[in-house]
């Protein structure tokens, strides 16, 4: 029995909000339950070092938490003039899986930072990041295109995340904190909409998972993600 | 004429949501106008070092702007690696300025961070960030009540802010981006329920202000504030 | 009564020595009673980032304290890896209302820096900095002269500055350490020869203050500044 | 055709070098064909904050590159002042790896430090930290016992880690780094000796991969993991 | 021919002001020609974690440059965030230097640190460092004494630092900036006044040196060195 | 009595081993008894800032140790985000010993770095630094020669370091940590095989030293560098 009262197979309520705030080319709220993560991708004329005169473009991601977005305050990054461990791991991940849903050659000489900032937190933050993101950078895209900075988007396929775990024995999705915390094996699983993996990421918290759990986690991931893209699709036809 | 239309005594609509995100003791949204600040009370149950054994407790403030709340992106402070001059001189201010609600010997060995995060910037995000948090003190103090660790709340008197400046030679009340950036005179101004000043900083970007801008500055803030008073007040009454 | 014995309108002996070292161009030690403090101008043939191509120059300030200049030694900031808040907001204050003394489009594509380093300290550090780094200013403007690198010099307005307080319930100006440290109310008031106000920040440490207050304060700064003027004048005339 | 002329099931020539330098508790040179770690495990008689007072000890990993290990010369990080990202999640992997292989309620209050530093670098460099990593984990471990301060030893199991990945369209095992630079896919996978898995990371660099690909992957992983395994009880034999 | 006209074997007119400023219990401005260094020793009840519980106390020192104490401005190593390579190795060179003056077993549980701030350079900053650090040393040895927080002063021996060189060829004494930057050989000399040697620090610029030059250049060192203890004693008759 | 039962003439045994690792252009492990160092020199198309447009060339040095090279753990300087005292002023007498080396002029607009880790430490690291990153310095420089980028090799001399000391009152060459951690002075001479003098660095950690003892012991120097100076020759001649 989830803490939550969901089923195995049931993920939290997902909702994606467009046009949050009003600065960015792309700015989404989105929730999986009480998690709560506000995307923005902003667009720059410009590239990295590493790509100057290559005439592609760049996706990257960064990411932060409230101080308070979680049970106990957390010192400010800023503040202790450092990003941690953590932080950086997760927003390299969101960064790989988001360059996945673009062609980078047909976005030309143009930077996309994605911001993925957690106002509230209750498990699964990266997975909404990803998914709230994908969204926030299709509207920065559209908005190169209504600019006629670029001819035609350069959206590739769209990508969303999900954590699937083992809760007490029990292969779950969509984790949220009460289970993380506890899981014995926490897997975040990122895909595209043409149903292939970009990035799978499994850890044995607790006793080491195998292959047949391995599996069922990944069928219980892809069910999740078709859901994802689902709302994903609704949220953008608006 | 002021950009947004308004009369120069005229604050923009300013709203208050108690209880905005829901780990915090005291969690606040603020709005003036497009200007929006979650402002979210943190206890503690230790003092910093140079008030160990003081039986005295402490308030103090963080202040960040997510990347994208201004219209162009700025770097992400704990990405740089240090806060900036302006953000450590507001939450200087905060710190101050909400100090002055809370009588510390009262307070017990408790620290309280204010933590106050721009996700939409348009002017006034530190008198905004003083009016929100002094409300999401409240709230953590009655907090401390309610949990039985104090008999009584420590609060002295509610604190609130605006600013003021002189837009095109007139002085105006609660300046947005806008005329912020174009004013020749900005003050922001602090100020107590019982009707004394907390703190006063005018500065002329432009052309020096005299003594009588100065006082016309000053009785516009004396009436913006006592607006922000009684909507601090409607507020806390939910 | 004041520790020191002077009457509520008395400052300090205050004395300014031109020329104090050999290598700035603008080199100053100005003495508020036992406050110390060496102000060097230095003038680069190069303007910061934001101001590249615009033929206009800057006027920034950076301010230091030796270690021991302080009843206590403090940790150097070098050693600690950054400036302190307070020493953040300091020279952003120095710097502003040097900036209001100089017309920087005369300047020229230069950059005048003045550095403010408290060698003893006995309150009032930031408008002896501001006082004196406004002569070392004046020398600097006038070597870019004298070198025929200026045609005039883009001196608009001198400026000076002086703190003022409610000690012990008496508003007096001139604060030393021993009132400083326990005033209810502390302001740093920066003016112009012409008699505008430049910068006004008053913060109240202890009890409110109110208008009345605010107005004696501001009498007595007035009545200091124009002292300051004086001195500025004599050491200017040598 | 693989770069090295290798069938894909084929790793790299392993090697495993105990007591590699003199003053860690234990301390491996581990070779996979070019790359060279040493591997040194320090122990020492306290625990991280979050751990004190609960009986139970600490196993932790940091991770570093020589400046020339590479191709061309990175930047030296203590030079530069921080950790790169990239640096930071390579350790934290190691180290959730290495703490799967010990029981750590078993270990007492002592934290083990696996230092992982490359000094020479060809492809699988993480592969390589955890499995030289976790001999030398076994060599502290013992010497814990030897001390007496341990009745036995606290291990698990076994923990042993090798890459698998999509190259040129075929899956292959232990990529040196001519092929990792242009592989499709990049797996690392970590195993007990019991045959679980700990962690397993997968990120497709160019197409997605499907379930096949991933199940294909998973087989070769398991293969050059019992080879591993082998390699590590040859050389703690010894 | 010295550019300042000197004779090999002659010194700069050397100047030791005790009481320099009014807080620090060892106070001292050192001049050596134009270079002007404020040395201030201060007392701290406490010692460094390595020296805990020992019963016996510490000296350590500081070095700083004002940033425009030289011909062109420096950037703050303050605002930089970290000390330069060059400022680490002179303090610590000064601080190994007085700690040869003091029995550290007989000073107690106290730290002295002397901060050596440079507000005019002009070459030999860091002899004229431990020249006039060394007294204001004696000064805080003597106020432990005074304060009877020490029954006697723990002073061994006085310690004093001169510079020789070989400047076109010739070997000199107290190179001055212009001489120090077109040195072949510069040599720091560092001696007790019982004639011993602390430390000799000498470097090669340009050609090598040979036994002869060297001991032609310790010769003059300890000349000079003679008359700085000379200079030492008479300030501190005072 | 030494604790290894040299002679005090007696250098430990000392091997250089080129081609160490396989990337960098120059690569040495050179071993002063248990002391091991790996010495990279790696080359740059570019300069420093400092000389660019001068058309000559730049030889710098950066030093590291391994956490566990010495007998208890050092934290890892890039995890603490600087480099202590020691290491910077360690790196920069490598630099300014083997710049003496080279003719900067002749070397062309390229940079050599030479990187030195400690993998084992057992006193005489800086030394054997130097030691060993000649002999990959010359690697470098033949490297630039043979792929036709210098015409000749602009080596002007060989440069070798080793320690000399007092210990227990005799003086003694090369000294192992046991007697480095216990040496009344300590002193590092650099010299060139032409027979000058590069550097001399002395210390007295405990009693001051004489004129008679430093003579003594720079005999000794300069027979153990003579000996280096053969290895060296050996070394290259493979």
């Amino acid at each position: 029995m989830r803490p939550s009262g969901r089923a195995p197979e049931q993920p939290r309520d997902i909702r994606i909000t467009r046009h949050y705030t009003r600065h960015a080319e792309g700015s989404v709220l989105v929730e999986f339950g009480d998690t709560k993560v506000i995307c923005t991708a902003s667009v720059e004329n410009k590239v990295p070092p590493f790509l100057r005169g290559e005439g592609k473009g760049w996706i990257t991601a960064e990411y932060g938490m409230l101080p308070r977005s979680t049970g106990s305050r957390m010192g400010r990054e800023a503040a202790r003039g450092k990003q941690g461990g953590r932080t950086v791991e997760i927003q390299r991940l969101i960064g790989r899986s988001l360059r996945a849903a673009v062609n980078l050659e047909a976005l030309g000489e143009h930077t996309i930072t994605v911001d993925c900032d957690v106002i509230q937190a209750d498990g699964g933050t990266r997975t909404a990041s990803i998914t709230g993101g994908c969204v926030a950078l299709v509207d920065a895209l559209n908005f190169l295109v209504a600019e006629k900075r670029l001819p035609r988007s350069p959206l590739k396929q769209m990508v969303a995340a999900i954590s699937v775990g083992i809760y007490r024995g029990t292969p779950v999705v969509d984790l949220d904190y009460p289970e993380d915390s506890e899981a014995e094996t926490d897997m975040n699983v990122i895909m595209t909409d043409q149903g292939g993996f970009i990035e799978i990421q499994g850890t044995a918290e607790g006793a080491p998972f195998d292959q047949a759990e391995l599996d069922r986690m990944l069928t219980l991931a892809r069910q999740g993600i078709d859901r994802l893209f689902e709302i994903q699709k609704v949220a953008l036809a608006d």
